[in-house]
């Protein structure tokens, strides 16, 4: 099954056409609604005030509920634009933005209004397809889920038990330890008020793999293929599979999972591997945590530079944006994991 | 231009494919076999007592000591195993190695010896096929350096300037400050006198791309890209871009990097993005660090399990192993960002 | 570029996703229109009755008229369905159509209205995408051309130069010898009027290539890149280069293109190898034949099988089907050597 | 699974690595140097008097004499090299070898003796993967075989079951009816008498697909991908499948294979679409034709050009070379045709 997103902020509509995906599938169009609400804005202070409607047109793939196996292709009308607001920042780049690099990519051309084509706004159908994906991944027995596990310093309780972030799932902030939540909340929002943004990271867990999915070889292996998803995903910088950068800390003895027989399967009594040994999934959950940097977009003045002068200018980003992504980023992990797991199965 | 490494730990050879590199290159054997050297067994008490000659034989695709453009295949003939000390890992699978993982892929059908094709060994056709990648890449001004930037908990110095890592690749023990090296030798050697291993970070650099190259999306985005190459070497459990894990602790004010014009040119006065906004180079070095695991292989008795009877084994594995890998992958990891920057190029 | 086609003949709409198309294209809207009326329908009496407006939307990847180099969608909205016409099939597939096949592969949930997905229609979009490829083309010098060089054995007159192609273009029927292309409509209106189809080829020619494009390895060799695009259009069971199936009947040394030098360049003075010499481009024009199959949609009482039975049906189909596709085919072709030539120039 | 073939006719060695191979087959390695000695040279009249050992070795990929799944590298040691013979071509382009086209792409960096890496030398590993491919489509019941089907314009028999060309593969020259192959190599010996050579065609067929394998869509159409490892074989310039260029003369009520019910099964009674309906298969066997033209290389005097000067060279080409490839090539076009249906299945 292969992706293709297209769109921009400000265009017409914004879609994705999935090719390759299974006959049969009966398309549950109100999961695929309820993920996106997941990611929806303006519902609470701590994302933009900018509604999107988000509402899905199946165009092609679904016949009497049912996909065919020809390629999938959903589209999401877009609304709600102020393309005024962007209109000066035409030739001011703004910083740590895809704004320049597009510049210089597209000789100019680019869309720049709403961050054209590298909006957050197209991660709307990336989780529309992340939903088909765990919708056809279930049926193998195969479930994705995730948490905020920090931002801004603030940690999520650690967790014990992924069947746990089934309830995160229905939260309207996702973490397992509320008041942690409240906690970040309360950073959000600070930020917020003095004009700012703050980053944090996103655990994600992938159980039901049976074990030997994968190859060390490159372009098959289980953590670089998760990764070429993950890194799709805005804002996403780093990707760190099991224990992650605590490895770096560890003695082999530590690191190390020593290998049991419970209910009568071998498995790990550890999992610092994150469910993979030299590129195969070794059967235990598939475990990763992404780092997100906090939103480009702050209200604070930045230093740019006028690309027709070379003058440097002070911006100042209006408009209306998230000051943390990483909670509607929660669904878009999943999504991209998703995706990344139909992948590993030869879905 | 596009690489397939193929052999096994004890079979007759190990070797690579390169097809699509461009003709016309001088190709530099000898500094593809002192890039070996610098992955090289045997010289140090920190690496293990394991010789490999690594002799690089030429089979095709250059003539007249230029590539043809037609596939160019490196081979290595393997030497000095010792297959005997493997017969008992059979049916007991290493902790945190791929002998599990592999054994259910395989069937049952893996060569176990030595760790068959999921052996660190892999690397040497890695590190030459990365050789020819940076000839190919220095054509066109690009270059690409690495250091071990923490090992076990200590720090090398921080990066100031990428020229500093021309230096580093001549060392023997690849750091920028050779006091906190010895601290590291310290330590890793600590671990071995205790039958245990090591882990740690490297840092990478790649500096020369053109601001413009990659894309958002999927597939193409330069991050993504890096590290599908970068997870596909052994022992890599964790890529970080630019800042890395500290983006969750910081505000967007602090992470943001501003532009201004150097000498001409516009630049970012930080580089916290590490060289690429929304997927796409923005004319700064890319920087990443990776994150190494112990090595697996540790002399302390562990635990596993036979995988005929499911009884429970203590497993004491001999043979000669790095306590720490850090050191001798400096190289692997550049030979990885090489050939993913001749990707980028379209190399 | 990348394009990916979605849609079904009776579904809401039609579309294409064409990604890594380049920036800064002006795109010519009116030019895809023209492409597109040049493959209609209605217009006269080979063609079905049946009317499409395909008009295209263009939904992404364009910004103020030029590309942006991000994905460009372009949909076309479906009318003029009488999708009754088509319940009686539903079990009951058309011989040589995709039905049966097609009823397997999806498990039985294929859109069997029109033939789905499958249908002639989806060649509309592939017009569009190829008329963007075009314009992309001609800015490298590239152009495409093509005739119908035979209908049920009454052959165009031969190509001498490539430059007539263009005036073939304009022409409702595009052949090269006007007088045969009456015997051509004849045969073609004397096959309908007894509810039958007839078949025939079309050859197409792509002048501007440099020399050595290509190359001799599977997955980069010219013949193969070419044809993979083809053979994707229904209705094509045949591509030959050059001088195609003659070459069997000949020796080499009537076969091989003598090298000569015309103008100060070196050129062969035949082409019978069709402008391609192990796989790479010779600087010659590329020339190929495509062999279509007659319409499969044939009035005439045919000898099918109810699918849930086993039971033989006659069946007789209605419906508005073209008694020979050739014609209306011949823009199709070009946009599929189009799309071909962009990705052997890297385009 | 993927191939990779490197090496070059005067190379050291030329190979194929097969990477995503399944483990567990129990490779036979007699069958392979079984299906290179149908293509051995040197032992008739009819093909060229060089001798080729083509003794396969195996580097990697097989432990215990069954496939581990890791990548599979076959290689041959060349041998009998008379390199001084191609000295004189350096800068003399052969007509209709790939001389010119591949001193142009390689910047004239190209291994000109032999023809390098485009020589018909490199089939041996083609064939070598072949028979890897063969072997693992049995387990699935999928067998390949393919005959002489006309040289110079004196045609085989038709082929009326499948099951005959069994014994056609046994023969050394491989045609249903030997009469006509007597005819055939009369027609070869006479023109090699004259110093010429002919061309010809090979059938081919493919047997035990299910139904349901395939896609319309480009990147995914039977005939595409069938048609992508044909060409990629030297001297193969059209590929057409079931009736192939008969289609163009015939009307939809020919050409259109009726449903019948036969032994329990849905089948056609005639497979003029040569098992594809739709781009997908039918369930019928696969049927296609391939047009090989004729020798390139031939004692005749031929018109060339010096690449250096521009001046017109009377080329006349010494060394040792078949006066037709179309015998030799039979098991050629199997083995492509088999990594094409190991494709096909997912394999």
């Amino acid at each position: 099954m292969r992706h293709t997103i297209f769109g921009e902020s400000h265009g017409p509509a914004i879609g994705v056409v999935l090719e390759g995906a299974p006959a049969g599938l009966e398309l549950d169009l109100d999961r695929i609604a309820r993920e996106l609400a997941r990611r929806a804005t303006g519902k609470n202070p701590w994302s933009t005030a900018r509604k999107e409607a988000d509402q899905v047109q199946v165009l092609s793939g679904v016949f009497e509920g049912k996909t065919t196996g020809d390629p999938l292709a959903l589209l999401i009308f877009n609304e709600d634009q102020h393309s005024r607001d962007y209109e000066a920042l035409r030739f001011t780049p703004r910083p740590s933005h895809g704004d320049y690099a597009g510049f210089l990519k597209s000789g100019g051309c680019l869309d720049y209004r709403g961050g054209g084509h590298f909006s957050g706004r197209l991660t709307a159908p990336l989780v529309a397809a992340g939903s088909v994906a765990k919708q056809l991944l279930e049926r193998r027995g195969v479930w994705v889920g995730a948490h905020i596990s920090a931002i801004y310093g603030i940690s999520d309780a650690g967790l014990e038990d992924p069947e746990d972030l089934r309830a995160v799932a229905e939260k309207d902030f996702p973490v397992l330890d509320d008041a942690k939540g409240e906690e970040m909340k309360a950073a959000i929002l600070e930020a917020k008020g003095e004009g700012d943004s703050v980053g944090g990271s996103i655990e994600c867990v992938v159980t039901g793999f049976p074990a030997g999915l994968g190859s060390p070889d490159f372009g098959r292996n289980v953590e670089g293929l998760f990764a070429q998803y993950l890194f799709a995903v805005p804002a996403v910088k780093g990707v760190d599979f099991g224990a992650g950068v605590a490895l770096a800390l560890m003695r082999g003895s530590e690191a190390n999972d020593p290998f049991e027989v419970r209910d009568g399967r071998i498995v790990t009594r550890t999992n610092h591997a994150g469910g993979v040994n030299g590129g195969i999934t070794n059967g235990m959950p598939v475990v990763f945590e992404v780092t997100m940097r906090p939103t480009a977009s702050i209200a604070r003045p930045q230093e740019s530079v006028d690309l027709r002068t070379g003058e440097p200018v002070e911006l100042s980003i209006h408009g209306r944006h998230d000051p943390c992504v990483v909670p509607r980023a929660v669904p878009v992990i999943e999504a991209a994991a998703a995706l990344a797991s139909c992948t590993l199965l030869g879905i």
